[in-house]
Formats: structure tokens, sequence, C-alpha cells
């Protein structure tokens, strides 16, 4: 057979995992992953992923690719994995692809969304992925605030002060807030992320919908490049990797 | 103070519970309720639910009542309480209430959904608390037998071998069967229901809806007073209590 490249499309409700990268005695996507590929194949594989998703963050289309030489069909390999997965960890495809694609380095763009509830009674059932978080936000200066940061800059004030890259400037390809009734979502796709770069921006928007800062400020704070400068992060479960371009 | 009677309305995702009934070395819903109100209070109270939900089943309107003697305003209880609750139990409502109000005994009815997705790929992050069944139903068949489970009934057959009590005659004041693109509910509302009633009955209507049995057989089913006579148990994560009427 020799090594074959599988890609991976993963969904999971990250709200009761350590996050995706595996860890010694904690719960993690990659951590079960990779358990439940060597159950089926007979093979110790790592799991490659493209996003290194925090504790309680959530996917709808992570990507991965492992190297295998198991027989195992790519058609039947979904459903064959998904057997030995807790309930909340779902690959939702698997592919064959070239053996120079890379889940990490192959990536274009990835798209996350971060949901809010503003209601004042969460209903259960639907509010365990979001940032419940009642009262009125602005979402005419949230937008203003948003369209400041498309474009390639340097994001080095929405990274996490742990993040250590030199290079902090990014491409933002789109980045909006909208609201449906109880519920706002916030759209962000760049072609990389730095660490935290999201959940930054996102508490950053909500000091401006909520009206202590103007949208303007969001220029100053992009200027500024360093983390103290934008507003506090926002809580993880609220936010989702929706899709990942290659 | 004296002891005052506390209706408590209750929302829980269960899937990560073993059901509602406390147990030794399990995570139950009255388990968590229990210990947060005695961490609140410094009492020791018993919780009394109206309906002891199975694991995995969850609640959108579950009712309970504590007798405590806590002088804690009740306008703060909910808050106070979820503060010390885990994030998937979440008290929505708390009232004084006359002594004489027992959640179980003092209710009219239930109301409970079944929700299917029969989509190919579940989106993880909505169809928790479903049953992913792919595939066609016939929903108008599905119709057709519920109407005949409206009104005063004999649900033996409906009934988990393990229900023991000798009066199995229940009243369902509705029963329907909707479909939204890729989800389907199942409603429910009886005066009140035998253990697995409704799980028996989802499952039974399953059988009608993916054409194993005509919509006439449920007529039969009921007739037989039998639980063999019926279909094979719901998986418990579909269902929901939706409200409790007094």
């Amino acid at each position: 057979m020799g090594l074959r490249n599988i890609k991976l499309t993963i969904s999971y409700d990250g709200v009761n995992y350590s996050g995706w990268q595996k860890q010694r005695g904690k719960r993690t996507i990659q951590g079960e992953l990779e358990r439940a590929i060597s159950e089926l194949t007979g093979f110790i594989t790592k799991v490659n992923g493209a996003s290194r998703t925090d504790a309680g963050v959530s996917a709808l289309g992570q990507v991965a690719n492992i190297s295998i030489d198991s027989p195992i069909p790519t058609g039947n390999f979904a459903k064959a994995i998904n057997g030995r997965l807790p309930r909340d960890i779902s690959v939702t495809e698997a592919a064959e692809v070239d053996e120079t694609f890379d889940s990490s380095g192959s990536a274009k763009s990835k798209l996350y969304r971060y949901t809010f509830f503003i209601g004042k009674k969460p209903n259960i059932l639907q509010t365990r992925n979001c940032w419940h978080r009642p009262g009125v936000l602005d979402i005419e200066a949230m937008n203003a605030a948003s369209k400041v940061l498309i474009g390639t800059h340097d994001f080095k004030s929405f990274a996490a002060a742990a993040d250590k890259r030199n290079n902090s400037i990014r491409r933002v390809m789109q980045c909006q807030v909208t609201q449906e009734g109880k519920w706002i979502y916030i759209d962000i796709e760049a072609d990389r992320f730095l660490y935290n770069m999201v959940r930054n921006i996102v508490g950053t928007l909500v000091e401006i919908g909520r009206g202590r800062w103007k949208a303007e400020k969001i220029k100053e704070i992009l200027e500024e490049k360093k983390r103290t400068a934008a507003g506090p992060i926002a809580p993880p479960e609220g936010l989702c990797l929706v899709w990942i371009k290659y």
C-alpha cells in the first residue's frame, strides 16, 4: 500500500474538551481522534490539525490530515471512525489527497464565527455554544469598527501576549456583525490567525457595541500594537471554526 | 421565617447526566441542584421534581419545589443558584407558592417534544439533542396514527415493562408530527406519562413512518395492552420536557 495522506473534515462541540491539542490526562479533540484511529487501523498516527482551537471552542469544519498505510477505503473511513468517537466529535468527510497536502500549511483562509445570545433567559439547548450576554449592543458601531479591520494589518494588539511569533501581519478578508433577533454573529475570515485573535477582536467590538469606546477607536488600537490597547478577551464557548479554504 | 415553598422552573441539557434522580456516585440533575442549594442556603433540602427524566433527556421547563427557611429573596434565588450550577443546568424562574403546591401532584399536564434530524450530515452544534436518523419518514402516516392516540386510553403497550403501576390509563391532549426541512418534531401533551411512554410512542410512530407498519396498526397496538406489541424505544437524546401546566 504505502503511506496514504487522508484529509479529514471534523465537527465538534468543544465545550467539554480541553481544546484541540493532545495533553496528558486531559480530554482533547486530537487525543480522541488519535485514539479512535489507532483502534480502527492498528496504527498510531499523528492527527495534524489546521487550527489548535482552545478549550471550549467548537468547530463545524476543522481540517486535519493523517498519514496511514491502512487499506481501509476512504469512503468508509468517516463512518468507521465515528463509531469509535464520542457523540460530540464527528468526522464529516474523509478524502485521499496529494502527499504535499498539509492541513495547516496549505490553508488559504479560515472563517470563524462568534455567537452571542443577548436575551435575558437563555434556552439551554440553543445557547450552549455562545456567549450569553444580556443587554443591547450597537451593531452599527460594531460594523463600522469591523470594516477598519478588513485588509492587511499588523494585528499585534489582538494577539495573546503569549503569542511570540515575530510576524503579526495578517490579512482579514471579511469581518462583519449581524443580528437575528436575540442572536448576534461576528464572522471573521483571515489568511491566518494569531493566538486568541478572534476572541480579542470580539471582546474589543463589544466594548464599542456597549458604548465604552467609539468605533474610531479601533484604528488607534491597531496602531498601538500592544495587547493592552485592545478590549478584554471574549469567552471561548461562543467561538466556532466554520470552514477552511485550500 | 418558617418554611417557604419555592417553585423552581429548570432548563437542562441532559446529555451529560445520568437523569434527574439523585444516585450515589453519578452526575444527576437533582443531585446538582441539591448541592447548589445547600451551598447557597446552608440547608440540605430535597428538590422535588415533577418528572424524573431519564439519562440523556433534556428539559426546557422542568418544575420542582423545595421547602426552605432561608431568608433569601425569591427574586434573587435563580441567579444565586445558577452561579453554583454547571453551565448545562439553569434555573429560569423561582416563585414562592402556596404550601399545598406539589410539583408532581399538582401538575395538570405536560408537553414533551421529541426531535429528529433526518439529514445525512449532522451539524454537531445543532444535533446534540436529537435523534440523528437519516432517511425519509412518511409524516402523513405518522400523523394519522398520532390522532388515534389522542383521548383517554390504556397506554399499557407504550409503558416500559418495568413500569408496575396498576393504572396505565392516561389522557393525551395533543399528539402531532411536524417537519421543518431536515428536522422532525413529535409533540405529545398528556395529563401524566407512563415510564418511557413518549419514547415508546415515538419508536412506534417511526415504524409507521418508515413503512414497516400501516397507520391503522396503532389501534391494534393500543388494544393489545402489552409492551411487545409496540415498536422499539427511541433514544433518549431526542427527548425534551418542554413545559408543565398547573
